[in-house]
């Protein structure tokens, strides 16, 4: 229960890590200075994750990485957008 | 050994997953799109990860998130010695 605890707040911290990046763009109109790089990248190696966690069998790890990977489309979705203005 | 291979890309993705940001910062000498908040989320939830990979006695969890807390603090230093200027 307590190594539980650990691995879900883990999950949801990076989980939703890119969440205040989406907000910042958001307010800010702006994407300039945000490597799409770096989320390319982390979509990649989240997928990769979900796999290993498939695995491992943890549902904590599956969950955790299928989550991660709609919210960092969603920030390249906001990048592209903010990058045309 | 495949599913080691899977396991191990996915840790060097996510991993290094910021130094992209990290070049980007230094190139534009700018961090102004670049949210504080995703640094510290990530860094305050990779530490919890890695203590949930020591739990699952799992090696290239523990790996991958040391060395992403690493890349982490510099992309915090960055930012800092970015926005002052």
């Amino acid at each position: 229960m307590y190594w539980y605890l650990i691995g879900s707040i883990a999950a949801i911290l990076t989980t939703f890590g890119f969440v205040p990046q989406i907000i910042k763009m958001h307010r800010t109109k702006s994407s300039r200075d945000v490597s799409l790089a770096t989320l390319y990248q982390f979509s990649a190696g989240v997928v990769l994750w979900a796999l290993y966690g498939l695995h491992l069998g943890d549902v904590i790890i599956i969950a955790a990485n299928v989550v991660s990977f709609i919210t960092i489309v969603a920030a390249i979705v906001l990048y592209y957008h903010y990058s045309r203005q």
